[in-house]
């Protein structure tokens, strides 16, 4: 049985990014990931590809990824395009691995591709919206509803228009955790501070600035209690990684994937987090991984809000549950701290264009686990943890992604 | 490692389902599949789902399987969603069986749907559009021009209003094989004829009425050659195949995977059609299952058109090149001929729901290989193939895919 091992990363820019299309950016990251693992594109045997809104922005169905790559000089071998809506780019990983491991190709690249802010607004709206079970929408929202009952809403709070249903959502969220666990706005606050400041060292990253946590709190309201830079952003972007087998990787520089759970389903029924998807997903990652969430020493995860973060940081077993907005506020997922989350900047800082954000949270720990992070580098980080997920993740059903990767075995440094 | 084989199969009825959706006819033929297999549908442990028009008919993106699927009662595991255009149903079958020889899952289904009859139609058109370049569509129509050229059309040929840009493209093959190989349009109609007398004899075909070659040809025309007799309808439907490893399997029944190729790419540069993806494909798929074009005793191969089906039982090898229309005529692709195809009666006949016909073609020839065809059984077929592919196939990007299967071991029949 082959062993896959992560060989390259690739990711360009996020934000941004006027004049550049799906090709340009996903070619972009393709290049640099086979580039990073030292194989040549034509030794490339199977590709898949994630994206999530191509369909709904430009009207391009059917085979996208071999339209994004053609001319690259790829193999005539398999190009898949897959789809888990915000979990799109961890799931092209998923297949990546099953080919590897399968024997089937001994060397795949998984891409993840988006681009947003060009496209016309109510069409990424769209996009967005049919992540959800578009002809169960009201009961959805009924349900987010009632996580909101019991917590007062400053009388002042206004709403930002033109926001996407998903800060709905995360709003919801955000005001359940409130009052199950007594989080405070502060704590969000505390999550994006930490997450900007991160970013100021993230050369892809989409904001470079930092903020306080008083000026967190200060920013324009999304939707109570979230403001603007706890909310992710519209970006552009790609990312690719190539998965191989072992034996065709630079050892000194190759990451094994030591636990990779794909999970579905909803979960979520305001009494036990444990029946939660995401963290009956991680249960199986861990179990794979032959790892305790105590040896993760760095993660990655969808913070498509601050709440996000802390409601993922609990369900991955990383922090005990209700101990999310505390734990940010004392610095232990600060880098530096105890566990570490989203050096890169998360998808509130780095950016989220939303195919491939999975890709680029592999990204930014398979430079951690090789000890080239720089100034964000979470010193001798040997277990890392990525968690992507798609979907109204907990509400109904929706994908969860897991991964638990390990440092290169003869990591230099 | 595992052996994975077919251990089960589903269809629904193809055809106009009014009042059945998306989730409906999925879940109809998942547990079709898994009753067929002797396997709970809870023992499933990973989900593949192939789609093509619901992003676009029904703005459902996103994670359409498992909204598709909610409520049956499967394990939490993973649901990925494939596309590939026409293809996107052995797109599915191939990640099940990379999720199976992987050992990353044991039982895997593989799921292909479609609704497109209750669809508003512009948005249909919007969906096969989409499955071209759409940033390339006036180079790919020029080229398209370019096949047509030199062919007489009679001056009484009318078009039908309102086709798929799809049967502009197959009657521009229609004219190119017409120029190249002397192909009459009475051949493309002796396809069509077969076909529809194959389908009377399938109780899931969309139409179930025998045609004449006369009667073809005397079809209302879409654009000449074409007439409609010679054209995939539009349908509702969904099939079903649960991939599993060899030893969880009734052997009487399971049907082994000797080959599987997945191709993207182009290569039809007007002068050798050994170069052309099709081709290519092919010859992969035999060398992986380690048998010969004559070696095969049944095919379904994607006839979209007639034309289509000529294509490609040439690129298959079935016959020579140039044979095609010929052999048809001849009888040699009828069922008693020397190698029938399209038994099911083919997309022409027994329906082309996007994402269910490549599982449909699989569905039908297990069927065969187990010697449970009835009225139209191949006699004693041991060895199978199936082709399926999506996009301008050729022409520009295209995903084509190839599968060779082998009768039972243990065939009681």
């Amino acid at each position: 049985m082959p062993v896959a091992v992560i060989a390259g990363v690739g990711l360009t820019a996020f934000g941004r990014q006027p004049g550049l299309g799906v090709r340009d950016l996903a070619q972009a990251a393709a290049v640099a990931a086979v580039t990073d693992a030292g194989i040549p594109l034509d030794r490339v045997a199977a590709v898949v590809v994630g994206n999530a809104t191509q369909g709904a922005t430009e009207g391009q169905h059917g085979i996208r990824g071999q339209i994004a790559l053609s001319g690259l000089g790829l193999s005539p071998g398999p190009v898949i395009n897959v789809e888990n809506a915000c979990a799109s780019g961890t799931t092209a990983l998923h297949v990546a691995l099953a080919y590897v491991l399968s024997g089937m190709a001994d060397v795949v690249l998984a891409v993840g591709v988006e681009v947003m802010t060009q496209a016309p607004h109510p069409d990424l709206l769209a996009a967005f919206e049919g992540s959800w079970d578009v002809a169960d929408r009201e009961a959805a929202l009924d349900r987010l509803a009632d996580f909101s009952r019991g917590v007062p809403v400053p009388s002042d709070a206004v709403e930002l228009p033109g926001r996407t249903v998903f800060m709905d959502v995360y709003a919801a969220f955000a005001r359940d955790h409130m009052r199950r666990f007594g989080t405070t706005q502060r704590q969000f606050a505390a999550v994006s501070a930490k997450n900007h400041a991160h970013s100021m060292h993230n050369p892809y990253a989409q904001y470079r600035k930092a903020f306080s946590i008083d000026e967190v709190l200060c920013g324009k309201t999304v939707l109570w209690p979230l403001t603007v830079p706890m909310c992710s952003p519209i970006s552009d972007g790609a990312a690719a990684v190539v998965v191989c087998s072992a034996d065709l990787a630079d050892p000194a520089r190759a990451v094994r994937v030591l636990g990779t759970a794909l999970g579905h389903g909803g979960g979520w029924d305001g009494v036990d987090p444990q029946r939660h998807v995401s963290h009956q997903t991680a249960l199986r990652a861990y179990a794979e991984a032959g790892v305790d969430p105590r040896d993760v020493d760095v993660a990655e995860v969808h913070d498509a809000t601050a709440v996000g973060e802390i409601q993922q940081v609990e369900h991955m077993g990383l922090v005990p549950y209700g101990d999310g907005g505390p734990a940010a506020e004392r610095g232990v997922t600060t880098v530096g701290g105890r566990i570490p989350v989203n050096p890169s900047g998360g998808l509130e800082s780095r950016g989220h264009p939303i195919g491939a954000t999975g890709l680029a949270q592999v990204h930014e720990l398979v430079t951690q686990l090789r000890g080239e992070a720089g100034a964000r580098q979470v010193d001798g980080a040997r277990i890392a943890l990525a968690e992507n997920s798609g979907g109204l993740v907990g509400l109904e059903e929706a994908a969860v992604a897991v991964t638990v990767l390990e440092a290169p075995s003869r990591r230099r440094s």
